[in-house]
């Protein structure tokens, strides 16, 4: 027997028009270049993104068209995020960060029509154009501000000014009916093989955004002043450019400067309730605050993601009043699949509990399901704290799929449907999620695995490391063995027999590392992560003492 | 072009196993009649209702049986509320203080296979078995406390002991895999003809209880303590049901006794931070506040709905410190359409302004869309704060048709596919809803609307008048006159040139009541709202003066 209630799909289009109904008097306040401030109230927006939605039309779009941008947080970029979606075609954010040939790869895979790319990102993206073989306009958003210092524009007749097309257009209706539909896509920057596409759909943003707006998700309220740090093209700005429209908070989009200066004066100007960033973003900050420059008062809350949250930056911004709030996610999960609540239901816990807690990567948010497998199995493991497996999820913003993928053999999901992670976790009994490792960072010894990181964490405790990364070499009896490379204090040294002794009485006989390497520095990714790929090729062929 | 998200389906299955696996410590407090409490975690409760699942198959209910509830807030009523439709079957919540003759009619429309009945509530119920066609069992739970002091129960082969039921059973896996699945139903108690089921699926309900998490919603949150007042036969209580299931939060079940030093009691002494229930609890309970015998102190806030908050009820409890979060909805709603949330972009307001707009219905809820039309036609008024129409709404939580009355005349809906909530209101430009007045109490006079509600309120201005009701009575010209029905104060006197006199500068010309007759009372509805059916009858062929 089925309910009686209504056929509505759930679309983005419901997000704009409740915006644009409802919340005409906020709006969206942009940083621009030039050190002014922009400010559109969202009743200007609706009506200049029903205007680019007309203007779509005439730059003879196709109806699924995949549309590019390639720029910061702006309120421009906020009219590209809804207007595409709502005229049913997908919005594709490019990575401004990647190297011109992963962005010239990923938009001829997506065949992007046309891209929306900020002025002052120019020359980063035209010298690109001739090799996007799909893209037949560029549009140029101003983002330099009145004084027009921005980067000179080509003379070339693919170049569309953003405001002579949305002067230009009459405002649309919109036209989603079937909540399935594409609203928007993002390629993950995987360290390996080709950048792969994400889908999102009108359903799956819609509901991501209700759980950014849920009491233990972000809370985002009409009341907020919300500052998405985390960049509208990475993850969707973590969902916070949706959810903002969807409950009317005013948005602080901090343009091209993200300096901690800038981002101090955003804060303190424009009494910003809520932000979103990396851990770098808030390391950045953190000086100014010790110092009194930069004053955070307005702050209730702070999301942080991306990458662990050092202990350390959890407890200074706490000592500074501020509790951050620790999120979990990835480009497959929209990205937010777990935020780090403490739970009354635990009683009175000490501050250092509750620390604890919030150091996790916390709980799986409302309509996302969360288990831990034995790596390469679908067998469940205990929720225990201390069984570690890979991190998988389930749900409605959780993608099944890669665009033009679909079904191959780099499939995300388990044979059952769930997300493999790639990431290593234990989950204790109360939920509480903690990633240990990557999958494809843990040495496989023996038909038993062992966390690199957490033997890094112990290797990094000798007072002579100063950093450490462990990566399996092959065995032929064990298979892999760990191999630990480190980073000495300057005049000291180490080896292997010290080491292993160090070792000895803190991590299981069977994890010490085979041998020891001494290095100049860990390789690092783009992004400052370790690049344990690198020193996996260089030992590849190391001899381990038998 | 479609998304690559996940299939998951929006079930309560989900709520359910969240809440199992993230928040077994937390539970629910369940006053019994005895005056003692019973404490169920929610890892007992989830046990609990899995065995309970066991037993519904073990009662041999078909498939999609209809699962008869008549009982008070408890715990096992909450075990009920997802036994039921996470075996695929159809709570069917049945309304305790209805005649019996309606009782049998929809247990009897519903097709109830089983009758789970509070002990308290059996000789209210058994009288009218032999009535109810498919009722085979009647499921007693024991809502009387330790001391067994509950109504003896009768000697029947229909009588089945709850607790040796959900004793006697295995713990079942759920299975619902479509989220359109009928989840629950509730008949409407309309005042005209027989009530009208509701049929609410497992993607409404879930949304619901997301719609009630969210910060400008009732943002429930684990960290709450939730005292469901508004009945669980009473459209879902709210959805506070589902929604703290959905998110951890501790239940307290008031159970049989709502008198106000009950309800104090369990306030103060279970520290509840959100409470729900009708202007009348909130209303009963205000003395005590006043003369420091209840303590609200632990209160963050109170939702109220079901009729209209009283200004002086909203400002009393403001000055106790706890602002009265004003709701509208219907059975057919499910039942949160709109809430009265205070828009941070409206810029500071006075105390007085804020009042103001926490005594409208509020804004729409996210995922709901709101519209006045004019009554009988499908064209949308302007949101200016004057213009009044029918109140129409849309969305995923909002009913499409009634049970078994699929596609009649008695549609609820529009062509164009919103719901006809019957209440007449305006919206000012912020989108504030206020309703003014009942379509079926709108006089028609000359082709236009004569609110009689804000009509009634005019002449209760009056120093000599008690009470005031309204109602159209046919007219050769204008179709229908407004003929005023007045209660006056004792010893007054009052005639129509007299009134028509001092209404003259307090509404149009044309509002004037033709005619003005003395009754004694207005008569009432069982709930205390004015019936002017009753008056419509009885006046139907006054003679106006011409």
């Amino acid at each position: 027997m089925d309910g009686l209630m209504q056929e509505v799909p759930l679309t983005l289009v419901h997000a704009f028009e409740r915006c644009e109904r409802l919340f005409g008097r906020g709006g969206i306040i942009t940083a621009r270049a030039d050190g002014t401030r922009q400010r559109t109230s969202y009743a200007e927006w609706a009506d200049r993104t029903r205007r680019l939605g007309g203007g779509l039309d005439a730059l003879g779009l196709s109806a699924d068209a995949r549309v590019g941008t390639f720029g910061w947080n702006t309120a421009c970029h906020l009219e590209v995020y809804f207007a595409a979606p709502c005229t049913g075609r997908v919005l594709h954010t490019l990575n401004i960060r990647l190297f011109g040939e992963q962005v010239v790869y990923i938009a001829n895979h997506a065949e992007d029509e046309v891209i929306f790319c900020d002025r002052s990102l120019l020359p980063a993206l035209w010298p690109l154009i001739d090799d996007m073989k799909t893209v037949r306009n560029v549009v140029v958003m101003d983002d330099s501000g009145d004084a027009g210092t921005g980067p000179e524009v080509p003379d070339d007749a693919r170049i569309v000014d953003y405001e002579a097309l949305v002067a230009a257009s009459a405002p649309t209706e919109w036209r989603v009916d079937d909540e399935r539909r594409a609203a928007a896509m993002c390629y993950t920057s995987g360290t390996t093989g080709n950048p792969k596409g994400v889908v999102y759909s009108h359903r799956s943003s819609l509901l991501h955004a209700m759980g950014v707006l849920v009491a233990d998700g972000a809370g985002l309220s009409e009341r907020d002043i919300v500052l998405p740090i985390v960049p509208m093209f990475h993850a969707n700005a973590w969902g916070l450019a949706h959810a903002g429209v969807l409950c009317g908070a005013t948005q602080v989009m901090p343009g091209p400067d993200l300096s901690p200066a800038a981002i101090a004066r955003l804060i303190a100007e424009e009494h910003v309730t809520i932000s979103g960033g990396v851990p770098t973003i808030w390391l950045g900050l953190l000086p100014l605050i010790d110092s009194g420059e930069a004053d955070i008062s307005s702050l209730r809350t702070v999301l942080c993601g991306g990458s662990a949250v050092p202990r350390t930056l959890l407890e200074s911004y706490h000592r500074h009043g501020v509790w951050i709030h620790h999120a979990w996610g990835m480009t497959e999960t929209s990205p937010v699949a777990s935020m780090a609540q403490v739970k009354r239901s635990l009683g009175p816990l000490t501050e250092e509990q509750e620390i604890e807690l919030r150091l996790t990567q916390g709980l799986p948010m409302p309509l996302v399901d969360s288990r831990i497998v034995t790596p390469g199995t679908t067998d469940a493991l205990p929720w225990d704290g201390t069984s570690s497996g890979e991190l998988q999820v389930r749900g409605p913003w959780i993608a099944r799929d890669y665009y033009r993928l679909e079904g191959s053999s780099e499939s995300p999901l388990t044979a059952d449907g769930w997300l493999r992670t790639g990431d290593v976790a234990t989950i204790d009994p109360e939920g509480y999620i903690r990633l240990v490792d990557r999958t494809k960072d843990l040495v496989k010894s023996g038909g038993e695995w062992i966390s690199s990181v957490e033997l890094e964490n112990a290797i990094m405790g000798h007072p002579d490391v100063v950093e450490a990364a462990v990566v399996g070499v092959p065995h032929p009896k064990w298979d892999e063995r760990p191999l630990a490379c480190v980073v000495v204090r300057p005049g000291a040294t180490i080896d292997r027999e010290e080491l292993r002794a160090f070792l000895a009485s803190r991590v299981a006989k069977w994890w010490l590392p085979d041998d020891v390497v001494v290095i100049d520095a860990v390789p690092k990714t783009s992004v400052g992560k370790f690049d344990k790929k690198v020193l996996r090729d260089r030992f590849r062929d190391h001899q381990l003492p038998s």
